[in-house]
């Protein structure tokens, strides 16, 4: 069974990443993780780790924090 | 080597503790984390997983971003 909190920051990814206008290859792409993998965490099946967080977070140009705190 | 960033997470996640008053080994309990686990992560030799930030941050009553973002 999915962790609900990891969906939710999956969901939130791909929020974000929508309104930044990315293709899901083009965010993994400029975060340097692979495709298949940011599947993975956009449907909350990976518990990712912080350094892949901090990744996604440079890419969308957003702080770590905004990605993780669901509003 | 260590990444400056895990350094980083961790130093804030030892001060936040400390501001509570808790010693490493009462936060790991909280938190439902080895006490040997927590060392790691607070000398930043560990690369977290987002299930593991969200344990910490209920332990210290804190939003999980609020716990990653470095002031």
């Amino acid at each position: 069974m999915k962790d609900p909190r990891l969906v939710a920051f999956g969901e939130r990814v791909r929020k974000l990443r929508k309104e930044k206008g990315l293709s899901q290859e083009a965010l993994a792409d400029l975060a340097g993780i692979e495709r298949s993998y940011m599947g993975h965490i956009e449907r909350g099946d990976q518990n990712i780790t912080l350094i892949k967080i901090f990744q996604i977070a440079e890419a969308l140009e957003m702080s770590p924090g905004y990605l993780i705190d669901n509003e």
